[in-house]
């Protein structure tokens, strides 16, 4: 009976490592197979009987805006229970239309995807509303409800169907030149910064190929003289550099999502402003992805840099000559744009692509992740978590299509070498396998540290950090390597750095090495001696799972073992890699058995469902479509907010307000032209201008 | 202690499955990891105190000659014993020098790498000879014994290395132009064909990469007239696309491998030459293989299409249009060379590039291989292997560089509507992780059909097929879709096609499906209806491993289950997938644990070994540097014997004769230059004139 046990055991390991990972990489260090047991996680859930294809809109202090089927939730961000709610259904009208069109119900609702904040009692907010997208305005009361001011078409405000994009919608007819993918857009002092991926015009001539792109913008751009006054004069854009080096560099071609500007100390000693990414390889490609970090004065730099140019149209793209830039040097930010030599705009028109890549910080992608069992798809960063030693730590949350959460950070960043040193801190399984991580949000309050993680059905909050849970000794404690724990020698407990006390000279924490002579015991897990340091990540040359043997791995006999993606954990060394443990009986281990098998062939079947979609919509059904929408983000110097200002085919540019620095967008969702073609087919200047609804 | 067992199960599970592979690929249907057991396996290991690099010189009728560590072997094919040996130690003046140099005991001996057939009773045989190598030549007596009949040096012929690609050691200082690698060579009607891989020209302003080629020399080519005489005027080459079709392709852009040409009858009818090639991806990228066919018709359209070319140095490469090639047409053979016009043969000078790569044949890689487990090295095809139905398909014995041989093929092939179905009948654990597989031949016999599968430390013969032992009855005979297996009705015996008795309707058999309703149960594995075909394979869409489930797999308890590649093969469907098991008590099962954890142990530290060298000579070291060297081999219109001809560094070309087309060739292992740079840099035709070694 046990050996059959046995077997089918292995059975449901071999099923479940189809997905299996991290191979050649850093396991995680814990994996959280079963989160709920060992973290308070709250979940919100509005309709468990259909998908309200849930969208982050806004935080506003400790509360959440969340789009979802046919209304806008106010959650609190202490409980995430619901506190208000904003109902809006689709116009029955619009309904019937919708289903003489052949949609489905699920398709004609009113999916919310838009919220803008114009005042502080007044919120523009856009919804697919059965295929046909409509804005309302809405007053805040005084009593918490929502009174609609006015109501006007949302087309090109927002996509028809909440599962698509609508750059992808329109870009079907337009073959050949693939409308861009818009992944963020930061503020930052004078310029706005947009994070996306385009066809490489550039490779054009050695193949069709995707590029990761950051582009920037004078906020101050009021538009060109005379006939350029549509367009915008200072658009620049450059390729992002996210590679694996080598002879034959490794690139992660498409980004998929950022952080908002980290600022840190690296490096020992260097400051920084970051921005981290995360890339995929393409979706007909073998799975990797990984996480790159961008230093905002080497973005500066390359716009400082070369312009691309060809001398015709079967010409190479070269270097443009610096006596061939006309002077104003173009996309500079001046007072007045519109006053700016017609060389200068004109130049811009045909040379907004910068000749250097903008290069990774670090040289190399801090984290990497190269098996199928599942894709990154969005990144948040815990930036400067302070340790006991003063070194600050960036704290990376990485999403996946997969429904879990990475928790990571670079234990080389505070060296004065500089280097890339990965910690997978944790790995948690935040929702079934299915379900893609659409939304990732830090959120700091005085009475807690919480990760909001969004997916299309269900949004849920998960403590930062479990220190207390997940060590009950010095040597326990400190072999976390969590930037967000050390042990209290006096209160013999693990503790997190709520208060930031970590002055004190009774916190021990080492979160580089894992390990402190002052444990008793010194290393956790027995060998007596310091662990290793994980090397730096190179695909080719590393081989940390294999290589390391069974050695001193702790059988713990508990079923978070059998975690299936990632096997690799369980072989690596002594004290840099243990599973998150639990004591079973026998008995539990068939329920748990059984239950895997269960959980195996519903996965299966999940998976299969959604690769046969995924495979009949390639582009359009992509989990990571979610992220392609303009994210409104505050960034570092000022708040950047949408203000779609509804439909005008005829203004230009609104003036800015120079002194809080409004700067209201939309950009992504072209308006449809009368013959149904993508108006915004490239994400240069032109382009993005005829798009008439992008207002500084 | 049966719990225990169970959890060290799952650890060495765990451990196992970082090399985990096949997600989203076709699982193989017979895993055989304990090879022995099941098939009777001839191994040929000359001294187990040090590796012998082997290498296959010559098949020569039911003989084996094999390069080894200062001796030749000559093996017998029935049962791989040595029947005759040649040796040849290394001078004892070269090994003292090579010792002063530094080098190791290990690379001061004489390596045999080189044999070439002068004629019935003459060989010429090269050797490393302690860094310092050399040719000589000798005289086949009678009684078997071999007399030396000169010696001369052998710089330029055989590598200074047995782990080294003498175009790689030369190759260093020439850092921006690599040399080619040239995979294999065939001579077919007035052509001979070579498949090489090297930094693409055409591509280099989109970076550097290195694509794959097939090139063609016609084997009347005797130069060009002046000075041109050291020119090979027919010299041109295409690239090779092996790539996964998609709106944004996946190539597979190195070769590693050919097998010779294929004559067979494909999609419902059609007679094609094919030559089958394996490839990989770069070794700095995610692990993927591919094997891909080509159609000789193909090739010859594609040196029949646009040349491509560049402007100037600055301009894309583009087709050359018609009007610009002159007459009579570069690349076409002519009785002499010499008398070409000077227009027509500067005209190939700067474009032996075809503008059109060779598309593959079914458009699509017939096998895929896309996890870190392994990556192909080799490939030989048993061709037109006949079923009882009359169809005819081609069985693809795959190498790997960890040991493994797949036995594939493409069930799809002779359907009318022409497809790709791969089915890959066997995976076999011929050789410890660690071995790559350096060669593979199928040899048939009256007596036997084997595999000789090479690697560096020992040569197997292992049965092409073991019908008799996979199946035990009707259903499971014909469940294994095994070309060379059919049920025999009246003996009741799953049995081979020695005789190719098919004819008779005593004989079952259906590869396409798997099924036939003539036997008892139809299908052997409890469904009662025919198991599902596998769809064909497209990285993105497929997902076969994990959207299968566990439904009706055979919970067989045996340790082959435990195979750490292929944990997918358990979650297969019923019928299509299945171990090939034997019953094990829990004590053995408890032993094998033990094994699995040790030998996990072993492997990973085996694995951490060779990729710690890769590492450091990435390069150079490469498993796959073996297959580099010009292979010697049979074509189907005539032999190409590799002819040194011992250095002369004056001569152009030696007329070739008419009457039994023998083609001289060697290439590749240019010769030093006095300055130590290559000669050799590149696959156009003036470097390899310049090795001045090649003769026709």
């Amino acid at each position: 009976m046990l050996l059959a046990l046995c077997s089918s055991l292995l059975l449901a390991l071999a099923a479940h490592a189809t997905g299996a990972g991290w191979q050649e990489e850093i396991p995680p260090k814990f994996v959280f197979t079963q989160l709920q047991e060992d973290r308070s996680v709250q979940r919100f859930v509005a309709n468990q009987s259909h998908s309200d294809h849930f969208k982050l809109l806004e935080q506003d202090g400790d509360f959440l805006l969340v789009g979802a089927r046919n209304i806008v939730y106010n959650l609190s961000l202490h409980n995430l229970t619901e506190e208000r709610r904003l109902e809006w259904p689709a116009n029955p009208k619009d309904i019937h239309m919708c289903q003489l069109k052949g949609k489905t119900e699920m398709e004609c609702q009113n999916y919310i995807r838009v919220l803008a904040r114009k005042s502080n009692d007044t919120i523009l907010v856009c919804g697919t509303n059965a295929f046909k997208p409509m804005c309302r305005q809405y007053k805040e009361l005084a009593n918490g409800t929502y009174l609609q001011t006015s109501e006007k078409p949302g087309e090109g405000l927002c996509p028809y169907d909440p599962n698509h994009n609508s750059t992808a919608i329109f870009a079907g007819p337009v073959k050949d030149r693939t409308a861009p993918s818009f992944v963020n857009s930061l503020h930052h002092e004078d310029y706005v910064y947009f994070f996306f991926r385009e066809t490489a015009v550039e490779y054009i001539n050695c193949g069709k190929i995707i590029y990761s792109r950051v582009a920037r913008v004078c906020t101050k751009d009021k538009g060109g003289p005379h006939k350029f006054q549509n367009r915008w004069t200072s658009f620049l854009k450059a390729r992002l550099n996210c590679s694996v080096p080598g002879e034959f560099p490794f690139y992660f071609n498409e980004i998929q999502s950022t952080s908002h500007i980290v600022e840190g100390v690296y490096n020992g000693g260097q400051r920084a402003q970051l921005v981290y990414a995360v890339f995929t390889t393409p979706s007909n490609s073998l799975s990797g992805s990984a996480v790159c970090a961008f230093r905002l004065e080497d973005i500066l730099k390359t716009f400082d840099g070369h312009f691309k140019g060809q001398e015709d149209i079967n010409a190479n793209w070269l270097p443009v000559p610096v006596s061939k830039v006309p002077e104003p040097r173009p996309g500079q930010c001046v007072n007045d744009s519109r006053t700016l030599p017609e060389m200068t705009v004109n130049f811009i028109k045909d040379h907004s692509l910068m000749d250097q890549a903008v290069p990774a910080f670090w040289g190399q992608p801090v984290v990497l992740h190269t098996s199928f069992n599942y894709r990154f798809t969005y990144i948040a960063v815990d930036a400067e978590i302070e340790t006991t030693n003063k070194n600050k730590y960036d704290v990376l949350f990485i999403g996946t299509d997969k429904g879990r959460v990475l928790k990571a950070f670079n234990a080389g960043s505070a060296t004065a070498s500089g280097g890339v040193v990965p910690v997978i801190l944790e790995e948690m399984v935040v929702f079934p396998q299915g379900w893609a991580i659409t939304n990732l949000l830090v959120h700091h309050s005085h009475r807690t540290a919480r990760l909001i993680v969004v997916s299309h059905h269900e949004v849920a909050s998960v403590p930062l950090h479990a220190c207390e849970t997940m060590a009950q000794s010095c040597a326990q404690c400190v072999a976390l390597q969590d930037p967000y724990c050390a042990w209290d020698l006096k209160a013999r407990v693990c503790t997190s750095s709520k208060s930031r006390m970590w002055q004190n000279t009774n916190f021990v924490q080492n979160v580089e090495e894992g390990w402190d002579k002052r444990c008793p015991g010194g290393n956790p897990y027995g060998t007596g001696s310091p662990p290793q340091r994980q090397p730096h990540h190179q695909i080719p040359t590393r081989h940390d799972g294999g290589g390391r043997g069974l050695g001193g791995t702790q059988g713990s006999g508990s079923l978070s073992v059998l975690d299936p993606g990632h096997p690799g954990a369980a072989g690596a060394l002594p004290g840099t890699s243990k599973e998150f443990s639990h004591i079973y009986t026998a008995e539990t281990l068939a329920i748990g058995v059984t239950t895997s098998i269960v959980t195996a062939l519903v996965i299966g079947f999940i998976s299969g469902y959604i690769f046969s979609r995924r495979c009949r919509n390639d582009e359009v059904d992509s989990p990571y479509d979610e992220s392609h929408y303009l994210e409104q983000r505050g960034g570092a110097g000022g708040r950047l907010a949408m203000e779609p200002s509804l439909i005008n085919h005829t203004e230009g540019f609104l003036p800015s307000n120079p002194t809080n620095k409004p700067i209201n967008l939309v950009l992504n969702v072209p308006p449809k032209n009368g013959n149904g073609k993508n108006a915004n087919s490239s994400a240069d200047n032109k382009p993005i201008q005829k798009v008439k609804k992008i207002y500084l």
